[in-house]
């Protein structure tokens, strides 16, 4: 039987799909290669590039967040797959630049071994590069070390903090101390009503039964509760804070930037109700949730379910978080 | 069995909802009472407002258009239910001035019934206010009358070019008529893959056998083709685009602001597919699409589909169309 999804064949999702998404916002970016989205209109500046890469399949996330503000440009792989090191070096090649770039790592195996390939090869190359990676996924447990950590859609207010401070006109070293402190209290949580279906070989991604929910979603799904049966927002909520506040050492005074990410299917009505619990659950540690996202950013195609992300800001952040970006699924937060 | 939800109770998902979006866009919009969404900081200026309403569970529209360029209120009734007219003469009240209001009305009973009681209760008081009926959807049939067509998501660019028309100090006059004669031309088809649960009584809305996708989704699926076998995403592009671009009227020549709007669990994968397989048609009848959007503006809940707006333009509505708004989910889409 055919999936229940709008496409044409499995070998061309990434690149139909970036298609479309060029031609949607062609005043704002472009294709610079059939899986490199690049700025529309690159100024000649010398700032810091912002570089991301991933597997395709998590759409918005990354290519949408390429523009004035965030990426310079970003590298996609095939549905789940990173691209390997030798296209995510073409992607380096093409912002080679004396100010340097700082690329954006997601802690998971493929993406991490390309990156450290690309890194090296670049840096044979004469590309002044740093990077910074992103492992906010606190599902295997609030002890485990960052490093078996997953990265999830923490990368997306990441990359607006260090777009930002590289629009700003900062020095690599500056942009990458910037992001290193903000990435180093992110913290993720995700929880799934369901599974989704891989859209090239239309099998199932995760099952689970009609009447579980699961809290700290895929392979490490052991902390902040696991399996249960289906609880109403505000327990799910006063579960995923509790466990997030202790991960990024939440304290009375403390301000975060709260993001309730849908995953898929998700409805944007439920990512509110959410939000809604989180902001009073923060206000009775004496946090105060100081700005927020409640939409899909970095998404498991139709899964439903969502991403808590726990951004701890101090005055510089929340500016570089609210600065003027043109990238099209960026929210535009500020005036 | 509990739903698949993430939410508390079928009473409170309205408040609920609205009061999460309001806590996460502080400093654009504001609650003036629990179902009626304002701008944060309207300014004093005599400029015309613009209000539109509606029943809920279909976020981000419409209270996630409320901000400067875009709506000056919303008011929200209760899922799948348009508020009373009461409760939107509440809301009416709240933007009198001597500019006037146009509101915009969607073309289902509930909605015209309260809508033109509201509309004559407020003119009794002394209110100034026009009206514009959005019919996009072509599902009825391409000659069905447009008192037949339901108004679906083509409100959202309706509503941009509206309210950037209003902000710009335009008269009630004036915006009502750029606002006719965007709404005009603007024709949407629906499709849909699967159905959905009403969030409120756990009742299942249309459904669809597992082989079957359905053009034309609702109460009148019986234009465009109807139901079918699982299309590819280029074969659906093609029915729907065109069945549209005869409603629109296209001809060579002509420019289209594009949307395809996500109606839940479809993925922006597929979405942009979809968009770029439009690009292709459009072009071989010589129609330029001239920017668009691939986002969730309007929703039914977790329903796998999306719907196709087809916006002709000019220069005009596409500058207003680009025109600088900050309302939440509003992509920005000028520089």
């Amino acid at each position: 039987m055919k999936m229940k999804k709008f496409i044409n064949s499995p070998e061309s999702l990434t690149i139909e799909t970036l298609e479309g998404l060029a031609a949607a916002y062609a005043d704002k970016i472009k294709l610079a290669s059939p899986k490199i989205v690049a700025r529309a209109n690159p100024k000649p500046e010398n700032k810091v590039a912002v570089v991301a890469y991933g597997g395709s399949g998590h759409e918005p996330a990354i290519s949408g967040f390429v523009g004035e503000g965030m990426l310079d440009i970003s590298v996609a792989g095939d549905i789940f797959a990173a691209p390997n090191a030798v296209s995510l070096l073409e992607g380096l090649r093409l912002v080679k630049r004396d100010a340097g770039i700082l690329l954006i790592v997601l802690n998971h195996a493929g993406d991490v071994m390309s990156g450290n390939m690309a890194m090296k090869m670049a840096e044979r190359e004469g590309i002044k590069i740093k990077s910074v990676l992103v492992a906010d996924d606190i599902s295997a447990g609030l002890d485990s070390p960052k490093s078996e950590r997953r990265g999830l859609a923490g990368c997306v207010p990441l990359i607006k903090v260090a777009g930002a401070a590289a629009e700003s006109g900062k020095s690599l070293d500056e942009v990458a101390s910037i992001a290193e402190r903000f990435n180093s209290r992110i913290s993720t949580l995700a929880v799934a009503m369901s599974g989704c279906t891989h859209p090239q070989n239309g099998l199932p991604i995760t099952e689970l039964p009609d009447d579980e929910m699961e809290i700290g979603m895929g392979q490490h799904g052991e902390a902040g509760g696991g399996r249960s049966g289906i609880l109403t927002a505000d327990e799910t909520a006063k579960i995923m804070f509790g466990a997030l506040s202790r991960a990024s050492d939440l304290k009375g005074g403390d301000r975060i930037f709260l993001i309730i990410n849908g995953v898929g299917a998700t409805t944007h009505m439920e990512l509110a109700i959410v939000f809604r619990a989180v902001v009073k659950l923060a206000s009775e540690i004496g946090v105060k949730v100081d700005g927020g996202i409640i939409d899909e950013l970095l998404t498991v195609q139709e899964m439903a379910g969502f991403q808590m992300i726990v951004c701890p800001v101090d005055g510089e952040s929340l500016k570089l978080l609210k600065a003027r970006s043109n990238a099209p699924y960026w929210t535009s937060l500020g005036e």
